[in-house]
C-alpha cells in the first residue's frame, strides 16, 4: 500500500535540464552536476572543486561509511601527503603503474627573479611524489610499528585526497585530485588477510546497495585489471543509464609485495621472523558520480533518501509582503515537527527555502537538487491546515493534499518506499541489460558495434556475460569497441563452455562492458 | 560535594614518564607523545603521522568544532590542493609571506633512466604550489560564485592539510604538513566582514575553553605579526606549563586585499559593482600540541573528558585463567550500563581493555594515554560487585571503591568536575604568571634573563603585560631574548603610560611572551 498517495499531472512536464539522457549522455551528466550546483572545474588543470552541494554528499558518504569502517576494527589515522621517490619505487609494478600520472615535488621555496617573478627554487635532494595512493608511505609506518604477532591484524584508514594527474578530466568520475578512503591493514596469514579483503568488499556492497541505492555485480579482476602490485582485486561494479559500467569501489589482497617492499615483518608464535600479509581497499568520490548516473532524469538529480543532506525541502510561498508572516511561521511549525522525526539512526534532515525568489523556481530548484519530499506552503495551505507534497521519485507534476498529522505519520514509510523504488528501478535496467546469449566475437562485435562512436563516446548498449579462456592476449580485440573484462562475477557459472574470444574450451565466466 | 570521593594514595608514585617538565620541558613533551602513542615523525622530512590515538584527538575536534561552524551558516565543500604560481602570486604581502616555505610541483610524471631508476619527467608549463593556505584557490571560485549582494556573505570551510616545509619540526607545533580547517567568507560590506571575524573568533574561544578546558587571552596580532595580506588579525594565546606562549587560533579580517588580487566582485544593492570584503580563519592540530602541554603531568597525558575520545576505560585484571569468563562478563556488563548515559549530546565513550597483559601495564597505559576514568575489575570485584575508579586529575594512586550503581548516578558529573579541574588548574597557572608590574626594558631583561639560553629553549617564565608605543623598529631589543608581542588584548588598559620598550608615552597595552 503506498502511503501518502498523490495524483500524477494531466500531461508530462517538459525535461527541465537542456540535454536528456536519450540525445547526448556525458552532456545531459554535466547538466545534471551544473544544475544541482555540485562541483566544477577548477583553474589548475585537471582538477575539481566540489561545491557546498556536492561536498554534502560526499560527507553523508564520509560520516554513514566511517562507523561500518570502525565495526570491523578498523582506525583511523593520517599520513603524509608525499613519498619520497626512492620508497614510491620500492614495488616494481606498483611504481610502473602509476609513475605516468603523479605529480612531483622538486622544490621547497619560490624566489623572486630579476623580472620580479616567482620561481622555484632550493631543489630538494629527493623528490617527493604527491601520494597517489598510500600503500608505500603507510606501509613505512607498518614496519615501525609492527613486531609481533599480537601486533596483528592492524587496520588503519586515511580520509583524505588523492593526485593522479589526469589531463582530461570528467567532474567526479576522472579528475587530477580526487577524495576518497584508503583502507591498509597487515595480517599474520594470507587466510586472515584475504578474509578481511572479503570483509571490507561486504562493507562496500551494502553501503553502495543499501545507502547509495546502487545495484552492483561483484567479482574479482583478471590479472591485467588488478590494482598495481596486488594479487587479487575484487570490485563492485554497478551499471550507469547508458550502460556503461563504472567501478565503484575496490578491495586488493596483496600478499606479501608490500611488507616485503617495506619490510613489514613480525615475530610469529613460533618466534621466527615473518613478513605480513597486507590489504588495501578504498571508495572515491567517483561514487557520487556513479550514484548521479544511476538515478538521476531529465529533471536533474534524485537523490536516494538515506544520502540526501536534506530529506525534506519545505518552499513557502508568498504572493504578497503582508502574508509572509504566517506562512514562515507555518513553514516553521512544520519544520519542527518533521524534524523531531527520526531517520536511519539521525533526525530527519528538514530545510527551508526561505529566500526571497518565485515559488516556482524554488520547486524546480529542489527538483533539480534532487530533494526527494517537497512540501509547498502559500496562504492557502496556511488557512486550510494542509501540505501540498511532491515525491521526486514520481513523474514530476505529481502532487498530494495531507495534513501536517498525515504527513508526520507517514513521512519516514514514504521515504523508505522512495528508497526502494529507485534501487528497484536500478536494478531492473540492470537485469534487463546483461546478455548471457552472445558466445562469439562476432556476435559480440554486432552488439557493441552500434553503440561505439570513434571516441568510444557511444552508450554501453547492455553488458556480456561470457566464458573467457585466460589468454590475456586475446583480450587485444576487445580494445577497437573500448571493451574491457570488467570482472570475474563472484556467482560465475563454472561449467565448461566455450571462449567467446578464441573459441578455446573455458570454464571461467567473465563480465565484458564497456567502462567509465 | 565530590561525587564518588576517592582516598589518595599514601605515598607519591614515581613519575612515570622518563623526563619530567621540571627537568627538560621539550622533551618531556616528546615522552608524553610518544607514551601515549599519539604521532611520529615520518620517513619524509618534516611530516609527521598522526598516529590512530592521535588522530580520534583531531577527530573529537572536527566532530565536535564543525556543528558549531554550521550554526554560523558555514557551508563545507574542498578546493584544489594545488594553487597555479600566478595566481599564488597575485598578492604580494601574502606570496612573500609564504614563498620561504611552499612546497612546488614542477613535473607530472616520472620516467626509468639508463639506470633503471625513476627520475621526473614531463615539466609543467605552470609550476603548482602545494597549498600552505587556500586564499587564493578558494578567492577564485568566490569569482565565479558571486555576482550579486544577494549571493553575499558566502561563508565556506575545509578540512584537509596544508603544507609549510618546515625543517626543524616538532611533533603537532611545527610540521611541514598539518591538518587544519580553513574558512572562508566574502560579504558586502566592511562591517559585515569584520562582524563575521569576531564571531568565528568568540567560537574559538567558546571550543578553546569549554571543551578543550585551555583558557586563554584574546587579542588583536600587531601589524607585523599579522596574517600575511591581512588587515586585522585576531589570535588566542595559551599558556603551556611553561609559560611560553601559543597561538591557539586566528581569525582575520583581510579587506578587499584578497578580493582585489582574485577579481571578487558584486553589484550591490544601487546596481554598482564593488568588490567584497572577505575574511579567512583556521584552527590546525596545534591545538591538540597546545592541550598536551596545558594538561598533560610528568605521568603522561590528561585528557579533559569532553575532547576525550574514551571518556572511561574499563581494566579487566585476570589473574588465572579459569576467571576470565566471569571478569570479562562483568565487565561487558560495567560497560554496557555506562555506556547507555549520555554525555554532552552523544553516548558515554567506554572502552574495555581486554588485551592478555599485566593489568598494572594496563593501568600505567590508560595512566599514559590521560583516559579521564579507569575503572578494575578483578575476581574480588565480582565476587563483591564493586568497581575500583580512578580519576586521571587527581594524584595518581588515588582510588574509591563504589557499586555500579553509584558509578552510573554519579559518572557524568564527576566528568564535569574534572574537567572544571583541569580547566581552572590551567587558569591559576595564567593567572599567577602574567606580571603587570614590569615597566622597563632592564626589568623584563631581568625577568626574562634567567629563562633564556642560547637557543631560546628556556621556559617562558611569565607573561608580561605592558604598554607599547607602537615603533615595530623598537622590537628588535625583543629578538634576543626570543620574545614577541603576542597581541593587544582585547581588554587592554587604554590610559595614558609608558612604552616598556623606548619610554616614550603610549596608550596601547600589549602582551610580551616567549612564544611556540
Amino acid at each position: 500500500m503506498t502511503m501518502l498517495p498523490m495524483t500524477p499531472p494531466t500531461k508530462p512536464s517538459k525535461p527541465a535540464l537542456s540535454t536528456t539522457r536519450e540525445e547526448n549522455f556525458p552532456e545531459w551528466f554535466q547538466a545534471v552536476i551544473k544544475e544541482a550546483d555540485l562541483a566544477e572545474n577548477s583553474c589548475v588543470r585537471g582538477c575539481m572543486v566540489l561545491k557546498p552541494n556536492g561536498y554534502a554528499i560526499w560527507e553523508q558518504v564520509q560520516q554513514q561509511f566511517d562507523p561500518m569502517l570502525k565495526s570491523l576494527g578498523v582506525q583511523n589515522a593520517a599520513f603524509p601527503l608525499f613519498i619520497p621517490l626512492q620508497y614510491f619505487q620500492r614495488e616494481a609494478k606498483h611504481a610502473q603503474g602509476f609513475a605516468t600520472e603523479v605529480a612531483v615535488v622538486t622544490h621547497r621555496r619560490l624566489e623572486m627573479n630579476a623580472d620580479g617573478v616567482l620561481v622555484p627554487a632550493a631543489p630538494l635532494e629527493e623528490p617527493l611524489v604527491v601520494r597517489p595512493t598510500s600503500e608505500m608511505i603507510i606501509g613505512d609506518s607498518m614496519s615501525r610499528w609492527i613486531h609481533s604477532h599480537r601486533d596483528l591484524p592492524l587496520k588503519l584508514n586515511q580520509w583524505c585526497s588523492v593526485v593522479r594527474m589526469e589531463m582530461r578530466p570528467r567532474l567526479f568520475l576522472r579528475t587530477a585530485e580526487f577524495w576518497w578512503h584508503e583502507g591498509h591493514s597487515a595480517h599474520a596469514t594470507a587466510a586472515d588477510a584475504q578474509e578481511h579483503t572479503h570483509e571490507t568488499f561486504k562493507l562496500y556492497k551494502e553501503f553502495v546497495t543499501n545507502t547509495l541505492a546502487v545495484p552492483v555485480i561483484t567479482g574479482e579482476k583478471i590479472p591485467s585489471e588488478r590494482f598495481a602490485g596486488a594479487e587479487r582485486t575484487f570490485t563492485l561494479e554497478a551499471m550507469m543509464q547508458d550502460r556503461k559500467a563504472l567501478q565503484a569501489a575496490t578491495s586488493h589482497y596483496l600478499g606479501q609485495n608490500f611488507a616485503k617492499a617495506m619490510g613489514i615483518e613480525f615475530q610469529n608464535a613460533d618466534g621466527a621472523k615473518e613478513f605480513a600479509y597486507t590489504t588495501s581497499w578504498g571508495m572515491s568520490t567517483r561514487i557520487v558520480g556513479a550514484m548521479i548516473m544511476v538515478h538521476a532524469d531529465d529533471d536533474g538529480l534524485r537523490l536516494p533518501p538515506r544520502i540526501a543532506p536534506q530529506q525534506v525541502i519545505i518552499l513557502p510561498v508568498i504572493p504578497k509582503e503582508e502574508l509572509r508572516s504566517e506562512v514562515m511561521a507555518y513553514a516553521q511549525k512544520v519544520k519542527e515537527a518533521l524534524s523531531a522525526l527520526m531517520y536511519h539512526g539521525r533526525p530527519l534532515a528538514v530545510a527551508i527555502d526561505s529566500r526571497d525568489i518565485r515559488g516556482g523556481d524554488k520547486n524546480w530548484q529542489a527538483i533539480k537538487k534532487g530533494v526527494p519530499l517537497r512540501i509547498e506552503i502559500g496562504p492557502r495551505e496556511v488557512q486550510s491546515r494542509q501540505l501540498v507534497v511532491s515525491r521526486r521519485d514520481l513523474p514530476t507534476g505529481s502532487k498530494g493534499v495531507f495534513s501536517l498529522d498525515q504527513v508526520v505519520a507517514n513521512v519516514v514509510a514514504v521515504l523508505d518506499e522512495q528508497q526502494a523504488l529507485l534501487f528497484n528501478q536500478a536494478q531492473a535496467v540492470l537485469n534487463s541489460s546483461i546478455r548471457t546469449d552472445i558466445r562469439t566475437l562476432d556476435q559480440l562485435k554486432q552488439f557493441y558495434g552500434a553503440a561505439t562512436d570513434e571516441e568510444g563516446q557511444g552508450g554501453g548498449q547492455g553488458w556480456v556475460r561470457a566464458k573467457w579462456c585466460g589468454d590475456e592476449a586475446a583480450l587485444e580485440v576487445l580494445k577497437p569497441m573500448k571493451l574491457t573484462i570488467r570482472c570475474i562475477p563472484l556467482d560465475a557459472d563454472t561449467s565448461e563452455g566455450t571462449c567467446i574470444l578464441t573459441g578455446r574450451p573455458a570454464t571461467t565466466e567473465v563480465l565484458i562492458a564497456k567502462a567509465y
